[in-house]
C-alpha cells in the first residue's frame, strides 16, 4: 500500500492547515496553487503552480497524486468529471461537490431529502422576485447560485426594484426568506467513501458583514436542537454522498434549525478543532478522503473559542505576539502567511478552558490586539 | 520586526516536528540537512543540503536565518563560536550546548551547581577505572564523553579488564556508579534568552537497551520527588544559561533524584506534549529561541502515554493505520518518513485519557501493531 500522496487544489489557508496533520501522519501533501506566494505554497515542498480552471494543469497535477481534494469550490464541475473519467480519485466527487458550488442545486436536493431550509425560489426575473417577496415577506435574501463566499454573492433587498442590477444580468437568482434567527450554528461532519461518518459538537458562529468572526464550541443550545442539527448534517452527508469534511451552516430558530449554506472541505467554523478536539478537521479531512477510519471528535476541554484575525491597522502582526503570549500563555495563534489587507482573514486564535465567558473574552482580546484594534 | 526565519541544523524527526508549530505561527523554518531524503527535508520547503561539520556550509545556511538552532548536538563547538563571532544568533549558544555535547563537562558543571548526580570520575587509564570501581562498587557505567546517543557510547563493565578496548584508545573516559534506581524520569524545561523558564510535568521513561521505548505523563511519584526533579531541571537551565528546550533525564531512587543525561533541544521524552500539553515542546522550543513568551505547559488530560514505533518486521507501516485507527479513534500516530530498519525509531504514537493503565495499554498496542509485533 505505502504512504499516499494527497493533492490539494488551491493554495489557501485551508490547504496550509492540512500540512501539519499530513506531515505528522507521514502523508505527502501536494498543492496546486496559482502562485508561489499563496498561503499553503509557502509551507509545502510539493507545490505546482497552475490555475484550477485549466484542465491541462489539473491533469498534470493529478498525475502524482493518489487522491485529489480541495481548498475551495472553484474547480469547474466538467473538469472534475473529466478527471474522474481519466481515473483520478476525486474526493469529494463532482456529483457531491456541485451542491457546494451551486446554491440552487443544493436547495433543490436538500428539499428532496426533507432537510429543513428557509423557503426559497429560483427567480428568473423581477416579477418572480416580486411574487416571492410578497409571499414570504420583505426583505428577502438574494443569492447568485455560484461563486459567492464570505458574504459575496449575497444581499438583502427590500424591494424587487433594489435588485434591478442583478436581475438585469439575465441569470436566474436564488431568493430566500430572511430568517429571524436567534443565533447561527455550524455542524461539521466527516464522511469517508465506505460510509463512516463522524460529527463534531454543534458550534455557534458569529458573522459580521457575511464574514465569520467568532466561533464558540459547544453552542449554548438545547440538547434537542443540537441533536436535530447533528442529524440534519449527517443526513446531508449521506444523501449527497460527501467524502471529506462537510460544514453545514444553520440558523437556529424557536421552531428548529434551518440549513443556510454548505461547504465540502475544512471550514472556518472548525478551526477551533485544531486544539479543541481530539482530531482536528484538517486531519479528519485527510483521513476521510484516504478512506482511513475517522478520529475521535470529542472536545479536549469543556469550551473552545475561535476568533478570526482580520487585516486591520497593523501590517506587522508578529509584534503583537509578545503581548498576546505574555498576557495569556494558553492562547493559540495561527497565522496564514498572507499580506495584511483591511478585512482580509489573515489568521485566527483559539482558546480552550472551562468557562465559556473567559474562553470567549481571551480569544476576542487576542485577535483584536493582533490586528491593532483597541477594544 | 516581521515574522522571523528559524534555521535548524539537522534534518531529523525533531526538526520535522518543529514544522507544524512553525507554520501555525507563521514562522519560516529552514533546515540544514545532509540529504534531501532526511525526515525534515521531506516536509519543509527551505532545505539546504550541507554537512553540519563544514563551517562554510553552516555560514551559508546561517545567512538567511534570524536565529540558528539544532535538531542534534553534533555541530563542533568551535564552529558555533565562529558563527557567534560572525554575529549569528545561535540558541542554545556554544557555552551552554557544550554541556549536552560533552558528558565530562556536564558532570563537572552540575557538581559545581550542587545538582545531585551519580558518583563519577574521569578515568584516563585502567588503574583509575579499577580504583573508581573498587570505591563505588562494580559493575560501573562507562561512557565516552562525546558522540553517544540512544545507548551508543555507554556500556556497563564488571571489571576494568572488560573495558580494555575503550581504554586502549587512550582517550579519558567517564566512569559513573551504576545507580539502583526505582524508575527513570525526565523533566523538560524551556528557557528563553531573557530568562523566562517553563517546566513540564515530570514523566516516567522506559528505556530498553538504551533506547527510549515509552513515556508516561505524569510520572507516578511523590509530589516531593516531582518538585525536586523540576527544581533540579530549572536550576540546570539557569546555571547553564540554556535557551530553548532542555531535557533532563534522571534516576529516581529512594534517596532522591539523580541527573543522568541532558539534551538541549526537543527530546523523545517530550513527544507526548504534542497532544498531551497545551503547548508542545516543539512550539515551546521555537518560542524560546525567538525570545517569545513561553506557552502553557499544563496537560490536556489527566494522563498521556507515548510509545515509540521502532522498525520491525513490517516495511509498510501505512497498512497498520486501518486497524489502529479503527480500533482506537483517539490514538495519535506520528510517522517520520524514515525507511524502516530494525530497531530504528521511525515514529511514535500518543494517547491521552483519564486512566493511566488504559492510556498506557492503548499506546503500547498501537506501536506494537504498527511495527508488526504480535503482543
Amino acid at each position: 500500500m505505502g504512504f499516499p500522496v494527497v493533492g490539494v487544489v488551491g493554495g489557501g489557508q485551508l490547504a496550509r492547515m492540512m500540512a501539519a496533520p499530513a506531515l505528522e501522519l507521514g502523508i505527502t501533501l501536494r498543492v496546486l496553487a496559482r502562485d508561489a506566494a499563496e498561503s499553503a505554497a509557502q509551507v509545502v515542498p510539493g507545490v505546482e503552480i497552475g490555475d484550477e480552471t485549466d484542465l491541462a494543469a489539473l491533469r498534470r497535477f493529478a498525475k502524482g497524486c493518489d487522491v485529489l481534494t480541495f481548498d475551495h469550490e472553484h474547480v469547474p464541475t466538467e473538469h472534475l468529471r473529466a478527471l474522474v473519467a481519466d481515473g483520478v480519485v476525486v474526493r469529494p466527487g463532482p456529483d457531491a461537490l456541485v451542491h457546494a458550488q451551486d446554491k440552487t442545486v443544493m436547495r433543490a436536493r436538500l428539499t428532496e431529502l426533507g432537510v429543513a431550509c428557509p423557503r426559497w425560489r429560483v427567480v428568473p426575473d423581477a416579477a418572480a422576485l416580486e411574487g416571492f417577496g410578497d409571499e414570504v415577506g420583505w426583505p428577502v435574501v438574494l443569492k447568485t447560485p455560484r461563486g459567492g463566499y464570505d458574504g459575496r454573492g449575497v444581499r438583502v433587498v427590500a424591494t424587487a426594484a433594489e435588485a434591478a442590477d442583478w436581475i438585469g444580468r439575465g441569470e436566474p437568482l436564488l431568493a430566500e426568506e430572511r430568517v429571524d434567527f436567534t443565533r447561527e450554528l455550524a455542524v461539521l461532519v466527516a464522511r469517508s467513501p465506505h460510509g463512516q461518518a463522524a460529527v463534531y459538537p454543534v458550534v455557534e458562529t458569529v458573522q459580521v458583514d457575511g464574514i465569520c468572526r467568532e466561533v464558540f464550541a459547544p453552542a449554548d443550545i438545547s440538547d434537542e436542537h443540537a441533536l436535530a442539527a447533528q442529524r440534519a448534517a449527517l443526513r446531508i452527508a449521506e444523501g449527497l454522498d460527501v467524502t471529506g469534511m462537510l460544514a453545514v451552516e444553520m440558523f437556529d430558530t424557536p421552531a428548529g434549525v434551518l440549513v443556510n449554506e454548505l461547504a465540502m472541505r475544512p471550514h472556518n467554523s472548525g478551526h477551533w478543532t485544531i486544539e479543541g478536539a481530539r482530531t482536528s478537521q484538517f486531519e479528519q479531512h485527510l483521513r476521510a478522503v484516504l478512506d482511513l477510519p475517522l478520529g475521535d471528535t470529542r472536545m479536549t476541554a469543556a469550551r473552545a473559542a475561535m476568533s478570526n484575525v482580520l487585516g486591520g491597522d497593523l501590517e506587522d502582526m508578529y509584534g503583537g505576539y509578545l503581548h498576546c503570549m505574555a498576557h495569556d500563555p494558553g492562547v493559540r495563534i495561527h497565522m496564514y502567511g498572507k499580506d495584511v489587507r483591511p478585512g482580509r482573514k489573515v489568521g485566527h486564535v483559539t482558546t480552550v478552558g472551562e468557562d465559556a465567558e473567559d474562553v470567549r473574552a481571551r480569544a476576542v482580546h487576542a485577535a483584536a490586539f493582533l490586528r491593532g484594534d483597541p477594544e
